[in-house]
């Protein structure tokens, strides 16, 4: 089976828990507390390095690097590129969080230069991946209709297949999220990660500590697709167990710390994965 | 009965969960969290927007707009101004809540220059909207008495009529809220809405939060008096419900996303509204 | 007993109940928010106040003064010197978080320029401490050694007395928190706090807390040793409540604040503190 897997995100989740990867991000001011703290509960740290003095440097470090464009000021705008730069010279992963690109001008072109250093992961929802592919002469099905992101993520796996020429696994979150990439083999494939909670809408940057995740996983694993996959992996299941003991959006966020943190290689093995 | 009352409250809930606005936030780094999530749990969204590279633009994309005072940075500054004008053309309506202001004298000077912009809505603690009248010339009972946030809100509603020059409802936060409007016949009015909890002061950001659902009920609201009512008898009610089952601080945090979810239109309408 | 001990840590708790100091903040985007709560919870108030235009003339208002290294801004990085310079003329009380120091090379600058300002406390993980203590040319035993923030909080000891030249309390967390200053009669002595949790590792900001809650016993307390020592008690003693009712990190976190509100002067008063 040359896709990723359950029995995949069960040896992702081990070598994370065996390897503590140091995530390098470099996010907005709504997600900086939880993305760090899912890191945490997940089994990896985080350093939020985002000034142009140290972004580039620490990149050389850091085991993974996350930017997310969700709050951009000049200075970070500048720490992007040098971060990006960094992890590529290291040869580190760095998933790119391409958040408002599309519906927001300065960002847009934030995200164009960025992918001039291909980042080794691209996480977004599906707007904004159809977004950020029509950057590259891309003109999927879905794009330009007004994809928001309560919208169905398989509106945009043409978007990201499209995407695969500037970076190595690409995913839209959704109900269904939709993981694309190339298996081993140098196949296309899409998996669908099913699970999750209505409630992971109804509490911020948990998109943006899905793709800090992704960035962790990707430093642990065998391949991008791989480490994707199992980001969302974990991600679902842990939200699902979650949503059992939350009485909503409050008890619903403290419990998905503590789920992240008690899912193990067993709980993971049991996510519900489909090819498309 | 031309005046905001219970019943206007719970049709005000329901159109909020009927349209879900979105609100563009402009604010301090405490609270971009917490507000954003308080946003998503009683019904609306938010977008933290506050680069002045996007700020004015967006402003005309947004239901509403949220200008908090609370840590400003030099971007953030020129961004408030952009917004509050992008708002203003757009006709979108726009809150100012002036965290600091008289206190601390830069963003004093930002608040005096951002009444020119004519706040649809302005909400504070006491002391800080007797500093913001005061930026108009007023000297209301109350002014440069050194009325600190704990204080009495009913101290601050000659200032808040004052500031109906430039604003068309103003709240001043307490242990009793009292809000300060113009009726649809044009009479000047003030409703004091009772509930919340002691715990509320002692979360930080449930003030910045109450804010921007105040920006998120304008736009859903027929007037502007109504909708900064209903938006503290949500938070009042919410906050009760909370207190209920807290144990202290942190877990009246969670608990008051929960509540703010779960509270819907029968349970707002019996809000303890009074006119002063 | 020259030492500080439970007793006077108990005492401290009286005081900061009494006197609800309101310490300024200059700190990270990770931390703002919790590191308020925090001290809510415990029974002081915060206001980040970190631009240039204002942050020296708060210092002189504010009952002390944190800055945290985390993730700085230019124009944090010039607020930070104001800060310290106004909090000194004041006679504030000044606790410097080195968060970073060492491994990265601008905060480190920052840092250097910082102990000019002599900070009243320094609070770190033991890496922090060896490489501030590296930066007035001592080379006490431990540093250059990679001692990361995992590692055993005796190992910065050394370290802590060379910084007592520019400080007049240093401390290094880990599970067992060293914490060092000169009792009344002038004889240097470490002190060692028992307690806390595990969990305090799996959430962020809980030690960037630390060092605000240490802000603000230095206010309220006779010496600032006693006052660090008081601040890392309260903690321990709250962790380890928090612990016994926490499922994970998430319902740790709020059952922390829970019992930093509930934490008493005779709980307190329970803490193990032992002489090294």
């Amino acid at each position: 089976m040359p896709l990723p897997d359950a029995r995949s995100c069960a040896d992702a989740l081990d070598a994370l828990r065996a390897h503590t990867p140091l995530v390098q991000s470099l996010t907005n001011v709504v997600s900086a507390n939880l993305l760090t703290n899912v890191l945490l509960a997940a089994g990896a740290t985080n350093a939020v390095v985002d000034n142009p003095h140290e972004a580039e440097g620490f990149a050389h470090v850091a085991d993974a690097v996350l930017i997310n464009l969700g709050t951009p000021t000049d200075e970070q705008a500048e720490a992007f590129t040098l971060a990006a730069r960094g992890a590529r010279q290291a040869g580190a992963p760095w998933v790119l969080d391409p958040v408002g690109v599309g519906g927001l001008p300065w960002r847009t072109e934030l995200a164009a230069g960025l992918l001039e250093h291909r980042p080794t992961a691209i996480r977004g929802n599906p707007s904004e991946i159809l977004a950020t592919a029509a950057l590259r002469g891309a003109s999927p099905r879905g794009a330009g209709r007004g994809v928001d992101s309560g919208s169905d993520a398989a509106e945009a796996v043409d978007a990201s297949v499209a995407l695969l020429a500037v970076s190595e696994a690409v995913s839209a979150s959704g109900p269904v999220d939709h993981v694309t990439g190339s298996t081993v083999e140098g196949d296309v494939a899409t998996v669908l990660v099913h699970g999750g909670s209505p409630l992971l809408a109804k509490v911020t940057a948990t998109g943006c500590s899905l793709g800090a995740l992704a960035a962790a996983y990707l430093a642990v694993t065998p391949d991008p697709f791989t480490g994707l996959v199992a980001a969302h992996a974990h991600v679902a299941v842990a939200a699902e167990a979650a949503e059992r003991v939350a009485h909503g959006p409050g008890t619903f966020a403290a419990a998905f710390l503590d789920a992240l943190a008690a899912t193990g290689p067993d709980a993971i093995g049991e996510v519900r994965l489909r090819r498309s």
